[in-house]
């Protein structure tokens, strides 16, 4: 009788026959080849043509059945469902191939830690650990706070390595600090869309406002960190970084953290206190947050993607008693809560000061390849440049009087090979920071600093050289 | 001399000395009990006053030095810098204690797989396996669209449990449905904002997408899922649960599946199609989504919050192609990715074939569960009641005709320590279900699904005849 309804079974195949029938019914009748009404084959018939088992084309009569597809009436045959018939859906459109890149030769994006130092196995075991003390029930819903016992030790070491003074209760745990800052545009800027933001300013966190519909009051920066004549406008929080401004990597004066605390106070405004990175500050310790000089005005906000690593996707808030509950009633309807074995393990690491070991590795091996690249600068550029901010970070403004950094110039570097951001890509107002470039060198050891400066200086001799000669 | 500034030290502290110094000098600034200008006391004294080594107050002042607290200029002392003083920060008000619940004697709520049986062990493993196959760059920012090799399992998985044929491109992953919602939300509604939705439906889910400010327009639910006679609105998107409503049960028939999809033709409008149970479907496989009728117009919503645990948080969109870039730049801005662990560990468990193992494994308990659930309806309550929608997922919906189940039902159950959600609860338009209550079932073993029924007799019983009473 050859096959009836033309339908191809893969024997060998994964998919289960019977979903193999069941399928191509259903192709056939929502393309019309089947039309309502009309009796399928019985289940004898086509077993016999299609070579199977009949009890596997009665299961697949019973799906297109329990779905709808298909209707049986005792001793009547099983007819095609009324109402089925679309119009046969068109091929998609054939896909991009993804772009080749020109091969980096020299990699200074920012916001990068070393991977390669990260203790991997250490790490690991520290997972074993915290799986073996984690109870079952935390594989439930544990609430979108944060585990306590993260919660607890974040808190003990806020107080040993800042001398910050925080209770567990008010310490909220998110999913590193672009996930803080949406969830706290959603809070306040819902009400009083105004807020102020350093300029400039890491460019995807202005992304995550302006995607959030804030509407965005540029403060100027300078090497210290934000200037505080603060602009007049109804703004509900401040945007700043005052441990190490980003980019331009000052370390905010007591007298302008004063100033931002009673600007906070006389506007009824919260500050967010972004400390991205504090952890890595080579003269001194880390420094005492806003946190510290009032709690009920400043939303501090932490991550552990420099200090741990990034894919690890955890950050906290610290947030004043006021915020709380609508805090939590947010997070629930956002993305419910953190996953539980990050947090878990985190604990541990912190628990057993792993974490602290971890940092000061890192900050004595960032330390040095800060040293390195400011000896190389000198040794290529010689005296036309100067480091700017302060010494701290994973990154390096530098400023190269009387040169300009534009997105012409990054797209040349990046056809060398060369991966660098000029200042002025973070810019709200642009122009203002023309001559500067950022240098991420955290990620970099010290002979790939000197190669990388090598290049770039090659580079910005003939990139400059060749304007002059267009002018 | 005595102690000069009143400070006291923590000697056995955690908090080095030079820390607490700083602290101390600071607070003291802040207040004004240091003014503007005032020289300090020097290292010399200080230390000899405190009875610490002079390198250790020495420190202190670099860090009071360093943060703009105090200025130093050649052979004059340090001074304590100007424009630093604040009020002092008022206490904050006592901390509410957590209110004490009434024991739990029987948890009908839905939602909560049972965690009892999931192979803790074997996850442990799976992690493991997925810890030492992991390349170190993984630890980085690895894309907010999910790890290739876990969308790759994923595609893989759907086609053999569900027949989909999905490209791994297409999958984008997420922190869980609630989270893929919050998104396809912020995707969707910021053009257009009315959105159609299933009434009944599940309340968090509502309650998102209300946050997102969106117009949220009902449709009615009937047994066999959304009603499908639209409303005249211009809606960018419908929301629907057609493998298992949430929560009255019913599997959309195919007809109405067609009549979905013929609307978001005619009207430009996506369907949002959430999976989020129906892997537990107790006859036959699970049901092909709307999906597999024409991906272009469909957002696949799906999570392993059910099978795996829910505080694994992934769960995964399909997205069409029209949306891929837009869904990357706004994942960027929210919450960059989800960590990597997971990730990497539930593409082992996909790989490796556990995950149908364990969702074979728990069908067949949840199976049993919901017989038992059924069974001991029937013997408590007799003929006065009848099971809504089909013979799927984690709950059941059951109609006692010519009761009403209010919030002041729910609460009564609650003080009696039944937790039992009214569907009432779950509903838009309110009043159309007030005869039907959701038994979660899933995490409960069948003895304590027979105590809880008994339970709950016994309290609607005595509830109604009460009411009656004081009628």
């Amino acid at each position: 009788m050859g096959n009836m309804l033309g339908i191809q079974l893969d024997k060998a195949g994964e998919m289960p026959l019977r979903r193999q029938i069941y399928q191509a019914m259903r192709d056939r009748m929502l393309s019309g080849l089947l039309k309502a009404g009309e009796p399928l084959p019985s289940t004898r018939e086509l077993s016999a043509d299609l070579q199977v088992a009949r009890s596997t084309v009665c299961e697949a009569y019973e799906m297109l059945i329990a779905e709808g597809f298909a209707v049986s009436s005792q001793g009547a045959p099983t007819r095609v469902a009324e109402g089925l018939s679309l119009e046969t859906v068109p091929g998609c459109p054939a896909r991009r191939t993804t772009e080749s890149r020109q091969s980096c030769k020299a990699d200074f994006r920012t916001g990068s830690p070393d991977l390669r130092h990260f203790p991997r196995y250490l790490w690991q075991q520290t997972l074993n650990r915290a799986l073996d003390e984690i109870k079952v029930e935390k594989y439930g819903y544990t609430g979108a706070q944060g585990l306590p016992e993260l919660r607890y030790e974040i808190a003990a070491w806020l107080f040993r390595s800042r001398g910050l003074i925080v209770d567990a209760e008010d310490i909220f745990i998110t999913q590193g600090a672009t996930h803080a800052l949406h969830l706290a545009a959603d809070l306040i800027c819902r009400d009083r869309p105004k807020i102020l933001m350093e300029d400039p300013c890491h460019t995807g966190m202005l992304r995550t406002l302006m995607n959030k519909e804030c509407k965005v009051v540029p403060v100027p920066v300078d090497e210290h960190g934000i200037r505080t004549e603060m602009p007049d406008a109804d703004a509900g929080a401040v945007y700043v970084t005052p441990s190490h401004q980003f980019p331009l990597g000052g370390i905010l004066p007591a007298s302008r953290r004063a100033a931002l605390i009673r600007y906070a106070r006389d506007h009824d405004a919260y500050l967010i206190e972004d400390d991205y990175d504090s952890e890595f500050r080579y003269c001194g310790e880390p420094v005492t947050p806003l946190h510290a000089l009032d709690p009920r005005r400043v939303i501090y906000v932490g991550t552990f993607s420099k200090s741990v690593y990034p894919a690890l996707r955890i950050g906290y808030v610290i947030l004043p008693q006021t915020l709380h509950k609508q805090w939590i009633r947010l997070r629930t309807h956002t993305d419910v809560q953190n996953p539980v074995i990050e947090q878990a393990a985190l604990a541990v690491f912190l628990r057993t000061r792993k974490l602290d070991r971890h940092i000061k590795k890192m900050r004595r091996i960032y330390g040095e390849r800060r040293r390195a690249l400011l000896a190389e600068l000198e040794r290529t550029f010689g005296g036309g440049w100067r480091a700017y901010g302060d010494d701290a970070g994973l990154h390096l403004a530098v400023e190269f009087p009387n040169l300009c950094f534009d997105d012409a110039f990054r797209k040349s570097a990046a056809e060398r090979g060369i991966l660098i951001t000029p200042v002025e890509y973070h810019c709200i107002d642009k122009g203002r920071h023309r001559d500067k470039l950022l240098i991420g060198y955290g990620h970099l050891d010290p002979d790939e600093i000197r190669s990388g400066i090598g290049l770039l200086y090659e580079h910005v001799r003939d990139y400059f050289r060749q304007e002059k000669k267009g002018l």
